[in-house]
């Protein structure tokens, strides 16, 4: 077999072509997603605290994706030696759910509805951003499956604890999806990576995510771990949900987010967690949050998210296919 | 009396100092406004249908108003062979209303209290926004001193005719204010200008908005009647409250804004409707929104924005002056 | 029956979905085109003399097209009282031309395939450049369609007459394109607009282009001419493809251009010039060209190639039914 | 004789080469100027009361230059049926005057050193700023050819009237050129164009301007006269010497700069006034100054400049071989 | 006690309000400053030899700064499982120093009378540049407290030497203040970190610097000491003097500033050094300059200098507090 | 004899002047190069895959390098305590080869043509891109050179392998540059550091490239091995020209480029790399790739650009004076 189509089709050069997530197939029909991963689009931002535009984080992460789009035939990478994403793993995008300005819950209840309809077809739900209020609805939509096949872990990537309760009666804004997770009785956990300098939770919020579960580590105390003592501290066995708020990584690879946090994580710092989550554990759901393109001209931020999400994507992949 | 004051005090150049509207005093507590105009900024954002950052237009308007404060005693204008804003007219700037992300209706109430306090200090308020959705609660405030003094009327300078009942519940949305205002029974009617081009406004709408009281024109329409014609159309002696969305203008001239649309006034098209309106009547309230400054690198918007705000406040209290 | 479909479907709001031309599908089989316009993408930019980027012109024009898909049911337009674009008109878009780097012959022959796809599925050609060297390809596939139903006259909106015949080999880069069509017997003629101070053409250039039936009309002279005057000059009952280099408009409106020219048209006088011709004329094809997003960080400049195209779009398909 | 040289050089495309202006030989040694024209960079912008950044203004001027450095042996202007700046015109770039940070004094007089050099090669100098106060040693300049050929009279192109005397102790910021220029004797008169809304001159400097004979019309009162009724204004005769206050065109085609102001002048109303002065008077010296070019992504300021520079040149030129 | 106040107050969201540093009171008289911290702004930026722009450095650390306002009482970190910053320090913000353009002198004048004025109150100065040249007043305003207290060390962070002594008689640029603070009697030594690359500075400078007690240490060199051995180089028990110029950082995080120098200080190793200054020693002075922010449209670089400015000021006062 | 001469001449500071290579003479006729150094410019960008652009990096890295360019008589650098490139490196700056849109060909020939007479004349070519293809004819014109001097072996600083043989008929695009300088007998091999992720080069290439003498390094391979580890995998004595193509480094500091990667070199890494290969082996030519400012406002990838060239050129005559 071939191991590529470049001469049998067309290049297909990376700024050729509509931005769907990798240059996949667009299904509009959510009752007819037949994939291993499904791409959803969440672009709600009135959850934000400082800067809006992550609702333009779906659109710009599109487009940065096709960067990585060179090949016919996955991506060789000469570090694993592994050619990952190849022709065996079926990605779809599915488009983004329905948003309703100045509506919280209805653009949330969307939302859900697409991450219900990707765990109904058994794939994967990859979920981009949006603020990180859009993890609420994604979490939520996990209550079927978890009472089928256990509850999550969540591994938390971020700058934020965001586990305030409730504050001036909001509930549901990007200072609140931990708290709201560590409610659900489907979450088993939470692993908190990258939490420094101050942010919207109190002294109280830390206290009570201490006493709800969950495992608070800074940048600094995940580099004296190192990548085997961060992964040491997961579950055994924990099915995880994985969610990257890109302000977890430093401003200067991730400039376009709204509320920017020096001293964040460095690229390979998170990418080799990823890739010993893939190894030891089963993922089932990711979303990415917090790209807010238009702060970053030079368009780092969309590439550095696009290429975290195709690495981990194509990590989970070939792991269930050694275990396969 | 001199005329300036640049020997006796500080230089103060627009660079320098507290960015406050106009380098005015700051007023935190509102229960103590004394001043003839009072601005007061409204960061909400939530309300928009394509991009967002109108959140910042406040504090862009706010920096962008410093480079026409050179002057300690008014400035000059030679066209007019005026000195406007001298130390006679009291401005003070009253801070923004509290904005309560993923909220849109407490948002708004904090919006209302701050004209309501501003109006209650007998001071002429002037609400800088944030999305247009915010000129609900604006119009909303009036209730009781129309109720004493009469009537409004608005004369709108915008893109979009924002005159969408209801629409997937949304009534507070940066497509409603019109219909919202319409509906007021101390709101007599409204004078639509530089409605171009589509918009979230229906075939439909525009009907029901005529059939409302809504004079419509076009940029196009506006130009051929010429600034008198059109100031002919508005009711004699009308008490007018004027809602500015700087899409109206021109992109050439107001490209940060959310939902741009070619074929917009320029500045002195609208300058000059304004210098008319504070002539021949009563202006008792102003709004200016849409200001995203993140789009528009130059800062050519929110210097819009402040330019005319400024000339527009001195037009007023010079006519005031005149037929005091 | 209803005017739009608002309640029974998505808000679907401008900023949400995958950014195909005015969020109409995506065809990706070119033979299987069944519509009444079909949008190709040309992405080519190794034809341009100043600054390249307009490979990215195709993918922000779709997003910027975005802007003004708010309605399902067509866009209505006040100052005509008409609705456009309704659900009757079949609009698709085909995706982009394979683009080969290094390679413009190859690359200009992908376009020309493009071209000839949507002619033999009856559908109007509109191709998004690219630089206006993708005009070439356009033209040339238009031999067949014409030697059945008679030649075609060109409408030229640009700053520069683009009437280089070769010059140090160059026979097709983005200062031919007008010479190249002039020497097709298909082309009866050329109506050059907007042109203005110095370009790559030299005076032999304009004298080889008058020569072969080129009406050069600068910005000033239009201006003196008037919408119908220019009009006036059109061979009557000509069969007309339209060419738009989008720095014939001023720098104010499109920056995001490789070689802007100050003194360019506004945005009313090229679309009345536009629909004056989709009145009198049939139109069989149109290119617009030149939008280099990344040089205009407000996105003034696709907003106004997508504003453009959709009102022309519109009016063409008005006036053909009209006629039916 | 051949009209270019295409065919025998280089191609030497706009974006090829060293950024001299106008791609014209460098002339290093002061005292070796052997030129029709030379060009002095100034890029002094201490003087500024808002944004700095002019000191990149002549860089800048310099790149926008080569967009219009197509031809090799002048540009041919269609509407004029003219070829300016051909072979016959010699140009040299005499690269910068040396600025000495936080010394306003030593970085003038260097200036000043420059245009006298030039004035004594006989070239006509074209200073580019930097900020507005570099008039003020270009100025001072002339008082040697003034002695002996007579006054000049100054036409100003500009928002704001420069006329401060001394504030602060400030006799030599961006806000007094034309009130120190009004005090030479060799200085007959100022005709300033474009003078509109606030600026850092008081009610008493447009008073003082007055008496010292500054002929003060706004863009409006420009407008009303027209291009002819302007030029009927100056003196019969004179010796002219234009500066250019980059912010006296509008900020629509002119954003990069310290002080923008709104409701400026558009490019054919600047260009048609210069190409008069051309025609009537004897150009003797020019300055534009105020490009600030970090403000202006999309580059529009700095080839505004170049563009206005060019033609004014080509006109200064073609007349003055007409005369002879 | 409660911990924070958001229940009784308003939420006041980062992007929420008038942008005094932290949102905390804006004292406009200098005589009347009651404060344990007093940040004053020196918007002076005539002494940089590259890109200006400095002179919104203040305004634009003080929008920063608003990031980090979530809290109302305090900041908890959990690292140090500390809350910085309460309520009981009280932080003023005095606003800005008068700058004169053109008049180097005049200004830095107006900037060491608001550090005396800062300092006769007996808070902490903190003073937000401008260029570096904004340290030399900075300096000399500490003669009377230093004739009391005893000399003061200073610790500078900078890429650049800044020890040039008198150049084309240039005393007082960006590229001088080390020499000028060198100079001082009441000054015992300085200890220079971040060292690197070319400068202003020659190697007489470098020879000089050290023949007057400056410690040199480069990036590289402070990397292989480790925090606690550049700890151990400072004088035992020093009264220090901390001045910041935010080129020591990266240009990767620190990109808006007018000289940047790859190879600087990542954010930890700045803070943790910081931290340990706060431990061991009276810190009697700070400034941080050099912010440029229209150099960098993502606003990485003042969210670092109001990141470290407000975690510094909480090390300082949480260490006094232990100490009281 | 004075280290300096600022007290003799200009001062000269960074932003005054023409922006040649670090302010050296440009020397317009390549037959008449007498230096030891010499700079070429290479404005060629039609072999990129994504974003294009770096046709403008030699202007860039020209103006960048002037920041570097304070001194009159070499930069000192502590560290090392060196003055490098001091009056005894003769620099000059050739300027750009003649690029000719659409034609990759004599684009290239004229590329190869520069190199040519730099060799010729005995000088080190530099030469600044363009795009990676650039260096296919500048390794061309090494084949007389080779045949005297024996051949090159080439260190490659890049995240791609850069290794496609043909692909749709593509040799000379910016994915084929080192398959083609393999294939040369006077290649003897290739070191490749930084490569990462994925890329154009398929598995296929990656085997073809070893099989072919290519020695691939991944940036944490390269870390591991340490820059001693690195140095002794080059062949001992080999002549060395050295490929930097910049986004070798990471997007935090080199954002300005068309195909980022994330998890890149940092500033020592490299240059301590360069540092090594100066002090061990003959350097006999460089070309610096990829630089595409306009995506980067804040400059830092030029600025990286020219830093590293200088240093490298620094550290290479810095030995070979020590070897003399």
């Amino acid at each position: 077999m071939a191991r590529h189509s470049y001469e049998t089709g067309r290049l297909n050069l990376p700024f050729v072509g509509i931005a769907t997530f990798g240059k996949r197939p667009y299904v509009e029909d959510w009752s007819k997603i037949d994939a291993d991963i499904a791409i959803l689009g969440a672009p709600f931002d009135f959850g934000t605290q400082f800067r809006s535009g992550a609702r333009f984080g779906p659109r710009s992460v599109r487009e940065a994706s096709t960067l990585f789009s060179f090949g016919h035939a996955g991506a060789y990478d000469h570090e694993d030696d592994a050619v990952y994403l190849g022709g065996d793993v079926r990605i779809v995008d599915i488009g983004d759910a329905d948003i309703v300005h100045t509506d919280t819950e209805t653009s949330h209840a969307n939302i859900e509805a697409g991450v219900r309809a990707i765990l109904k077809a058994g794939a994967l739900p990859v979920v981009i951003g949006g603020d990180h209020s859009i993890n609420i609805p994604c979490i939520r939509a996990f209550d079927e499956t978890c009472a089928k096949d256990g509850p999550i872990h969540i591994v938390q990537i971020d700058a934020h604890l965001d586990f305030v309760d409730v504050r001036h009666g909001v509930r549901h804004g990007h200072g609140n999806p931990m708290r709201r997770a560590a409610e659900k009785d489907f979450v088993s956990g939470i692993t908190a990576l990258g939490i420094r300098n101050v942010s919207s939770t109190t002294q109280d919020g830390y206290e009570a995510a201490r006493a709800m579960g969950d495992d608070i580590l800074s940048v600094r105390q995940v580099r004296r771990l190192g990548t085997e003592g961060v992964l040491s501290r997961l579950p055994k066995g924990a099915r995880i949900y994985v969610t990257i708020d890109i302000d977890g990584f430093d401003p200067s690879i991730a400039p376009g987010t709204g509320t920017p946090s020096h001293g964040g994580f460095l690229y390979y710092e998170v990418l080799e967690i990823l890739q010993g989550i893939a190894r030891e554990h089963d993922v089932v759901g990711i979303d990415l949050v917090e790209v807010a393109p238009d702060y970053d001209p030079a368009g780092s931020t969309p590439i550095l998210a696009a290429q975290v999400l195709l690495n981990f994507l194509g990590f989970i992949f070939h792991e269930r296919a050694k275990r396969a």
